[in-house]
């Protein structure tokens, strides 16, 4: 087996172990070390979990805590040295591995990582099911057809400008609703697009939630971490 | 083997084999009749290529014509005859896969196959890698971060909203360029894009192409139809 020290970015798709790749279980077979991202200090690695049948007794597993918080110092602090040690054991000719829930490229800490190493050492990135378009495969809700463009927004952005896209847009997604998605629900209500929307939590992870129905969860005081939104609305779901 | 009589509509990935999913692959080996869609007459099936590993010697294979034309009519005409075939197979108790490029939700041919069927037999999407995140991941050219939206654009859209896009989005992913890629490159350049922008051909095909410098593509007659640009304005490739 070819197995170069180099790091591996690797997108481990949404959550169902069968939305793996070929190749990214190939690569994790093949690995040193493997660093696997913790949200919390005590919490589980979602996509350790993900991965879990393909992890061989003598591997390595280095569990990292990226902090998810808004104090940006600390995020940075536990990225820098992350990037080092990863760096370290490149450099001693080990091949190292990451993993990413969904896709590395689409709104991941892994980002943030390779930035800091890319100048240093080689890097490989092997793409993920995102959890949008398992979200539409297996709802059957198509997310885009012929000239119609698509815009993935982050509900974090700015209401204003989410309002905007929304307006502008026939197809989007609204990624990690789960903070301001009363303000967010409100304004697809208010657009006349609730029965162009769906919204699914925890996509293809056990505690998956599908909701076809968006006045049920405005009823709810508080959705999963996990929670999109995609609108199309050239779909009618009450057809 | 739980073999129900369904259409899966099966994600096959951009190009490379081992970018497709243990789903997929499950699919594939378990399904009694297989349609695979030709863009010519007289071609070869891109999307048949990429799982040719896992196609069983007693797999009923159906290649069906799929018009890539301005003529709607004709279009109609095929759809709507492959979709009365397939639904004939189902209901005759075959399970029936057809098999898509990239994702099957995503400007795939696939979605008006699903709206034919979806209210008379069982459908089971599969979700699959995308050209873009897989050009994304392959370059180590990251698509979207933080806050940032993410929009997707077919080339295809008209120029005004296709530059009002560019403007006003970080991260812009530029689908089917082939067609007038010498006016969304002059657009590029006019905007100063180029150093935050990368072109790839037939990404993760045999005949795959990157085009790190957008000037060289300018210089061509023509370029593939499989052509996508991904732009980020927080990326600066000169760095």
């Amino acid at each position: 087996m070819n197995n170069k020290a180099k790091l591996y970015g690797i997108g481990v798709g949404p959550g169902d172990p069968e939305l793996l790749t070929i190749k990214a279980i190939k690569t994790i077979e093949k690995i040193d070390i493997l660093y696997t991202p913790l949200a919390s200090e005590k919490g589980e690695s979602t996509s350790k979990k993900i991965i879990s049948e393909y992890i061989r007794q003598d591997l390595e597993i280095k569990e990292r805590h990226f902090p998810m918080t808004n104090d940006i110092e600390s995020k940075i602090s536990a990225w820098d040295l992350i990037s080092i040690e990863i760096m370290e054991d490149v450099k001693s000719g080990k091949s190292v591995g990451l993993i990413s829930l969904g896709d590395p490229m689409i709104y991941s800490t892994y980002v943030y990582i390779l930035q800091r190493v890319i100048d240093s050492i080689e890097v490989e990135t092997i793409p993920g099911i995102t959890s949008f378009t398992n979200i539409s495969s297996s709802n059957n809700f198509p997310l885009s057809m012929d000239k119609e463009a698509l815009a993935i927004v982050p509900s974090t952005e700015n209401i204003h400008r989410i309002r905007n896209i929304i307006k502008e847009f026939d197809s989007i997604v609204l990624m990690k609703v789960y903070k301001n998605f009363k303000v967010i629900l409100e304004l697809l209500f208010e657009l006349g697009l609730e029965k162009h929307a769906i919204m699914v939590s925890n996509s293809s992870m056990e505690n998956e939630i599908k909701y076809k129905n968006l006045n049920t969860v405005y009823e709810l005081d508080s959705i999963p971490y996990f929670s999109t939104i995609i609108i199309n609305k050239k779909i009618d779901k009450s057809i």
